[in-house]
């Protein structure tokens, strides 16, 4: 630790706050059950990120339990949580950090409707408004990956580099969202089990109607760039 | 505010704390993800009404964070609240407020049932009971329309006028629902949900049975008249 | 009051605070939304029970706002709660009690699996041990009718009457669930939805296996007689 | 209670305390309704084991109201809880125990989706990477079986024995899991009714994409040796 900035150390203790606050949210929208899925945060201003331990229960996460990484998915040695083994999930996530220097936060679930769809390595098409404005077009399907090496990471940089999406569904797994911090990613993983069931259940009633692309187009553009509190936002 | 005279300003505080409380419901009753939804709640006595920030969360509700707009949909400078963005959906509800005079209060979600049913552009056929009461026949749909101008407010009022039904499906989106007050609409909103669900699992089983419409006619014109507490009502 | 014996006021002292706190597990079963479904306890050693009132919240429930009626369903006066209007079922719960005296509690619901197989007037079949134990059999459907006199009663009595379940799917309405008292009645209604979503969900997925009559005799005989805390019970 | 050794005291105590407390993860992750079913914990050291109640409540379990059982389903008197009948399924936790010593917990539930499988005589493919994780392939079926002799056990050890899956599903009836001790057998209800409920709704909405054979073994051996803390575990 000795070798770290202090402006580090408090982007650090930063994310960790952030990253453990945020795992209650997906306990919250009942997208992990048991000691599954996990959340990471990149540090900014460093090559450092933050994880959920391995196997561990959703009641037993604070700041100090989770675990510093290097952008190699190698543990920082002699940091809060060192002693303990960090998501079987990390080279995935430290992949997309390496190859995708504008994403600061990933989020992994096996939430319900998105790992059905996946379980068909069927891409969620934009047929709700609500995921035009969030993704933008259609949830794309990654490929199938052992878990463990750099493949789950290639796969989901693969799919989602130059794509409007933040969420991939891997085949046969179950979906990876990314974001600009942690939260946000969380955010996605949210937004895309709530479309992934509203899509499902459409479906299972009949025919879908489809959303025209120009107005996918419009709809993305004005949510990105108008939706919530901006500095000097006036009415929507 | 100096304008308002203090009868005003006593709604205006009471509207507010209605809908501040009243967004807690649609988090109860799981209308809503992550800051998706919005209610408001016209001011009895003025042109006026009360609506939810954009992009909050239902977390960081109270009265004081809800904003105060005109009828048509303008921020009222100097009010709490009113250094924020109001929701997206504020052009729609004021809309509303302009051209349907018996409305008190507008509530938008993009449930799932509901939006399942819109994402097909189907009415929700009247067979249950339940339905019959607080509907008093179908639940209809609106045109597709985008964000953010007029559109969505005709549509819901070229929808609705003249309809038994509070909730109308608009088209790719999700529901709005209409009631005398913030309260209202918000029943209207968790009973829509309740029905979408309902008769679509009851269809996915196999054959609807129909309701004979003057069943219908008669359910509805009881519910409105008879069930809840009347200030001289007997046993029922 | 003046005409009630003390064991009679204590005994519906007893059934008020049993039918306030069993409201709470249809809320917690998720069984019921905003103000419906009722529960009515009868007061053993009177021709008298308690009842709901009208369009009353669910967390506005204690037991002075519940209403005592008697078997013809006409509120007692001058009794806790009977300024207000009871259930507008009352009706039916009363056309129960006067005739099947072995019912001690009526439970009404609009649950959600339920009631999709009352909208199809589809009985439920006897396909898990569970529905074998508790109900012995399918869950019949009762007659369309209409809500505020006789009328839903009658199909209750009718269809109940000499029959193993404790529940009927009144048609395109909803469940009633009979009891020896409130909580018996109230563990029907949560059964039944239990076993109607597992049956539903059994069956989108393919063909049902049935369980041989002879079996669910043997079930249902088992539970009725052993399952549970006897007073001399050994290990079953 | 004189003939056992302190030791066995202790460790009688500790089970107790952890198969009290799991039961309440049972309701968290809405696995059974009301009183239905059970957990049990096989006493380290000795012959014996604690299991729930018949027909109680799990609001009014705690560590003595657990029963302390030999393996041949026998009440042990004069211990706490031993004036109560044992769950119904005594026999058949008890047949399991003296069949496959490995086993230290058991667990049954009527969980919809796994009982829905059930209820059509169906295994669950493998067809996620989460259910190769943690059952290394397919759920598989056991038999019909009466409830109340050792038909369930025996049911339960011819499906389970040599095979990688923790969980059987009872046809018509549900699942029972086993585990190393009572927590590992409660994770396995816990995700094989995650399991059972994704692959349901993954295969209504189109076909499934199997998963390779040689796959679902590399990732149950990684899961099965390397997932969660291991006392000198790295980085994964």
């Amino acid at each position: 630790m000795s070798t770290l900035s202090p402006e580090v150390q408090v982007a650090i203790a930063r994310v960790r706050d952030d990253v453990a606050a945020l795992h209650a949210e997906l306990v919250r929208y009942g997208l992990v059950v048991w000691t599954g899925g996990n959340i990471s945060g990149r540090v900014p201003g460093a090559d450092l990120f933050v994880i959920k331990p391995s196997g561990v229960g959703y009641h037993d996460l604070d700041p100090s339990s989770l675990i510093l990484c290097t952008l190699d998915g190698d543990v920082v040695p002699d940091t809060p949580g060192s002693d303990r083994s960090p998501s079987s999930d990390t080279a995935a996530h430290a992949y997309v950090y390496r190859n995708m220097p504008e994403v600061g936060g990933v989020v992994h679930t096996h939430s319900t409707y998105a790992t059905a769809w996946a379980a068909r390595a069927e891409a969620i098409p934009c047929v709700i408004t609500a995921m035009a404005d969030e993704f933008g077009g259609e949830i794309p399907v990654g490929p199938f990956a052992i878990i463990g090496d750099d493949s789950i990471g290639r796969g989901i940089v693969e799919t989602l580099a130059g794509h409007r999406s933040r969420a991939v569904l891997m085949r046969n797994h179950g979906p990876f969202t990314i974001g600009r911090d942690a939260r946000d990613a969380v955010k996605a993983a949210v937004m895309l089990e709530d479309v992934a069931r509203t899509v499902h259940i459409a479906r299972q009633g009949g025919a879908l109607v489809p959303i025209a692309p120009e107005a996918i187009d419009a709809l993305f553009e004005r949510y990105q760039n108008v939706y919530g509190q901006q500095p000097a936002a006036g009415a929507q």
